[in-house]
């Protein structure tokens, strides 16, 4: 019989995402969207293994005990995965409804945290941070198979949002800025970028990211819109670390 | 009196896209969308001076001689931006509506050609290279300023594409690849990259990438979806390019 890991293989991929997984019983009954996605999109059966996360770290092999009635989980194996080094990205706000594939590609490529800044001349709507935001950021870590989930934060002003990232490596993307230099980021030295909105950083706010050591930084021959530029740092990243192996984040 | 430049700052670029500009008289009457364009988003007014390009490497600087009762428009200047090293990414097709998001993504990005391919588990669906992706290919070329668009080729089979993709540095997106060496990129070699469907490429796809000197390369720790892959390869593309400053293909 083939694992429910195979049956997926050219599907979705099989993470469950479990946030009570640390506290759960070796035994539990799995109801609500995870298990509706568990019995419909991986097609669980009976005697199946399973990988579940609770994106903070830890990482389980369960076992289905029935598919039905109800969903029965028993974990037959658990571990924690290093907490991966700080990638933060403070980001202004991109045009419409540009920041939900942000949101995605930021999870899938392994940003830790994502900051809404809202700016002089661009604020966040409402809405971001919303239960779709969430949807996406789950979606994208099944996608990745981490143990680490993106943590979506609460739009802040750029003066909070700085008072948050005065340590590590520090870039400001910027069309006039000098060549990314990878090597640190590459050894887990951890890494903040600021990206303005779609009409960019005034001058004050500029010279505020600067002072808090922020390095002018150009990521393209080109004009990038802000997501863009989010998404083109995050790949940056992304491979500066993996060069190194897969390192923490990413279970085996 | 501010320019149209001036205007546009905070808001659309202002570079207007006339495929058929390297033919034009000094002096002609614009139509059709790209007038409305310049009238509607730019709000260009008499005397204005706007940029233009072909997206073929011609960049000129236009003189709006009056906007009533049709837009008529005279060269000031012109100049030919040399065409830009290759940077062509062979693609699998994604998931759903994610073709949209790659097109516009690698186009401001500076990937100079896009390969649709057609793999044994997944082919991109009819529409593929339809209006809206020249749309958004156009869109995008304003945003970066580019004298060079974004090249959509029809679907082709692996074994095609292959054929178009002999020479020049060529990567094979893969997670069990090695780290990127992109200091051949920076000095303007010509590239090419191939990224698996969504479902991935067959044993057989991949050994005929290899054969064909495909080296597989890894992005991240973590599994990517296949638009999430060819965009951090355009991104990593663009950061060692433009590491040795503007280089051909943007203007100054």
């Amino acid at each position: 019989m083939r694992s429910a890991a195979e049956r997926s293989s050219a599907g979705p991929p099989s993470l469950l995402y479990l946030p009570e997984l640390r506290a759960s019983a070796t035994r539990f009954t799995l109801a609500g969207d995870e298990a509706h996605y568990a019995a419909r999109v991986v097609r669980v059966r009976d005697g199946d293994r399973v990988r579940a996360t609770d994106g903070a770290g830890r990482i389980a092999t369960l076992r289905v005990e029935r598919v039905r009635p109800a969903l029965e989980l028993a974990i037959e194996h658990a571990e924690d995965v290093p907490r991966p080094a700080r990638a933060c990205i403070l980001c202004g706000a991109p045009e419409g409804e540009r920041g939900d594939w942000l949101v995605e590609k930021l999870a899938e490529l392994g940003v830790t945290e994502l900051v809404p800044v809202d700016t002089e001349r661009a604020r966040w709507p409402g809405r971001a941070r919303d239960a779709r935001w969430e949807r996406l950021a789950v979606a994208a870590l099944r996608q990745s198979r981490s143990a680490w989930r993106l943590e979506l934060c609460a739009p802040v002003q750029l003066a909070e949002a700085l008072r948050g990232a005065r340590t590590g490596i520090r870039w400001l993307a910027d069309p006039a800025g000098a060549a990314a230099d990878r090597s640190a980021i590459a050894q887990g030295e951890p890494v903040s970028a600021a990206v303005g909105p779609a009409p960019g950083f005034t001058d004050r706010e500029r010279n505020a990211l600067l002072e808090c050591g922020f390095v002018p930084v150009r990521l393209a021959a080109q004009r990038l819109r802000t997501e863009t530029a989010a998404v083109a740092v995050a790949a940056l990243w992304a491979a500066a670390r993996s060069a190194a192996g897969p390192g923490p984040g990413a279970p085996a």
